[in-house]
């Protein structure tokens, strides 16, 4: 079984290339539709993510599949769009080439969405020990591993294993950070305590590690504040400007030499470009790819960059556009609507960003916004209707929307959060129990 | 991280530890409720699975967690309630203990509700190269494989590799057989077409082999025939009298000598007893516990088997109760029911299994049904709103009920299964894509 090529036809067509089915690729592919264009989409995985709920999926709110929508259902009725799922292993400019397992594909503009991939810092233990919440295997390990820990904690009577295990620590406080801490605390508040009456979740620690000096640093000092109020409110010990240095799957080291012992590190602490293989250096600053206003890469004609990975200095950006869904969208559709002109050697109006408005939720009727432009900063439950508001609007597809209210509304009513099954055979390193999960996990 | 113990405190009242949270362990466990007893369920998963549905997960019509409930949630508010996620070693029945990894424990009362597991008939090939569908990653890993399939095929202009992706093979045409093969040929009828224009789905071949002389063997022949009529109409195509003798991955053989080339053979050719380590030998029978009027296993005063894993003789089922899930939810609230009086010394009757008919689905708007102590046997969309009426309210919890409904509702009227993600890296064997999937899946 080893015949393996692209299979893409040749249709005389002009060919765009996307690289990633993130917020940018989608958008991009969904602009391009009759255009004219052959448009090709590369994903390594067969469905898109709705990355602002991941966090929902991995404390037990959300079922993976309702946050997330097959790929190739934006090409049901598409004349000459083609996806395929593999990575692409690099690109070659200067011959206008992307490289794949399967084969290469020559292309007339190629679109990178590729996104972003956890920064560890150069750290291997960081990678190996800690548990990230970028894709949904990543919420699942997430998931699973949390739930293991108190089958775990019940039996036992050590006291210095209890608390390790009693003790999760979230390191990065931005959106993802807050929002899976506010998480945590509700679990231990509502629901733990029903499953666990014999475990004293007054001993739980959930700790939120920043090094910068507030939490959401991305959002008005305003929203900061509010939010961190509303973390200790709930139990949450923050921590700021405070870095982690090391983490061997039992004790996390502080830069000033503190430790703590746990066995849950999740890593939120930072992002960094995927960038592709074959891209000139010259092009990328700080991991991500330079781009002028038509999100074109600096020193190509027609390589564009999108998203996360794209870093387009404007006099209101000058470090790039923040890493959120926003950006991604608007650049996606702004490069499929322009490239037709693009195309016919017309010139363009540069990309504006238009700033809805930014949003996090650290728990029930408990979140934080900031709108028009930041001048509006808005805390509590009119925040938390309209996180609630928007989180629905912009999820892909009216069956996703369907499936999460029902969750929401059934979390809601009831206090509980009903997906807590273990289904990943993510490990208590070096325990029988995780052990013997794994080895279940593969037999039946 | 080692200090392990089961930690089940003593607290005088007669201990019952039920060994399995399957259909017969849940009942069981409800009904034990207030009846003065301790009660220690064990499972080596920390949910129970609503079997009946779990081909719908493996063809992308449910989501896992909506067909499963969380272990613990039974015991809310429960007297001396007790669940630990590890599996049973062994028991020694003569010193009233069970051993598992976590330590041993005595118990006045075992029940014994661990099911049924796949029977490869002694072949490691079959063990290692079929997918059975008895477990949620079971389920997940079928789905992730099917889906895969096809995003290999648009990848290959090998004729060979085409007719063995597109060659699909269902061992035992049991419900579970037919309900997959059922499922199946609406994926190919309906959804995957529009996923992948390009391909041609009436080369796409779906097999059901069975190895006596109808499908639905434990329905009655009227129903058969009906399921069998339908398969055939739907483009499935049946062999009955057919036995499986060897499947290395590529080549599937039958005891005739023909062969198949498939790169998919999914495995609901037989279950047998999971029989715990420590039982004698003499208690069983084709892998079952033998056990009398009481549930009670000969030759012993208190330990208990239900479900598919016991044999209960009778005039009416010779050779034991069929393996499904009305027999053993019947046998554990009959247990649970009769244990006190039981403990009392009390004579109780004898268990009566009230047959309230057999049912299996094949696709939209077909279904069997046996009714009415086998005296009715109905087909098509009446039987269809049964099926769908019954699986509702024996669904686990009100959220789930929700959930599934939507789905259906979804399902039924866009003619779509959106629970379409790989989240499983079950790869191709020896292909460079699959090993790209399994890779992407550790990586993030």
């Amino acid at each position: 079984m080893t015949d393996l090529s692209l299979n893409i036809p040749d249709t005389g067509k002009p060919r765009v290339v996307v690289v990633g089915g993130g917020f940018g690729g989608l958008y991009t592919v969904k602009k391009l539709k009759r255009q004219g264009f052959q448009v090709v989409l590369f994903d390594k995985r067969n469905y898109h993510t709705f990355q602002p709920l991941l966090y929902q999926v991995s404390t037990a709110g959300l079922q993976p599949d309702s946050i997330v929508g097959p790929l190739r259902t934006i090409y049901h009725g598409y004349p000459d769009g083609h996806f395929r799922m593999v990575r692409i292993l690099s690109v070659d400019p200067a011959r206008n080439t992307v490289h794949t397992i399967a084969g290469d594909l020559r292309y007339d503009y190629l679109v990178i969405s590729n996104g972003m991939k956890s920064n560890f810092f150069g750290n291997d233990n960081f990678r190996q020990f800690t548990l990230p919440v970028k894709s949904i295997p990543d919420a699942l390990n997430l998931r699973s591993h949390i739930m293991q820990l108190f089958e775990r904690a019940v039996m036992t009577s050590d006291p210095e294993l209890l608390e390790r295990i009693m003790t999760i620590v979230i390191v990065g406080a931005g959106p993802t950070g807050v929002e899976t801490a506010g998480a945590l605390s509700e679990l231990r508040k509502y629901v733990l305590p029903k499953d666990y009456p014999n475990l004293d979740f007054s001993r739980m620690k959930i700790y939120v590690i920043e090094g910068l000096d507030r939490v959401l640093p991305p959002m008005s000092p305003a929203s900061s504040a509010r939010a961190h109020k509303d973390l200790e409110r709930m139990g949450v010990e923050v921590r700021l400007n405070t870095f982690v240095s090391n983490y061997d799957g039992d004790i996390l080291t502080f830069k000033n030499g503190e430790t703590l012992r746990t066995a849950t590190v999740v890593w939120s602490a930072g992002v960094m470009g995927d960038v592709i293989d074959g891209i000139p250096r010259e092009w990328v600053e700080r991991g991500r790819i330079l781009t002028d206003r038509n999100c074109r890469a600096i020193g190509s004609s027609n390589i564009f960059a999108i998203g996360d990975v794209a870093m387009m200095k404007t006099d209101k950006y000058p470090k790039g556009h923040p890493g959120v869904a926003q950006p991604a969208i608007q650049m996606g559709k702004y490069v499929g609507k322009q490239l037709k002109d693009i195309h016919a050697g017309k010139a363009v109006p540069g990309f504006e960003y238009f700033d809805k408005g930014t949003l996090a939720t650290i728990g029930r009727g408990k979140a934080v916004a900031d709108l028009l432009g930041d001048k509006l900063h808005l805390g509590g439950r009119i925040a938390w209707y309209i996180w609630l508001f928007v989180h629905i609007t912009y999820l892909i597809s009216f069956r996703n929307r369907i499936l999460v209210l029902a969750n929401w509304w059934w979390n809601f009513w009831t206090y509980d959060k009903g997906n807590r099954l273990i289904i990943r055979p993510y490990i208590l390193k070096n325990d029988p129990v995780g052990q013997e999960v794994a080895e279940a996990d593969v037999e039946d």
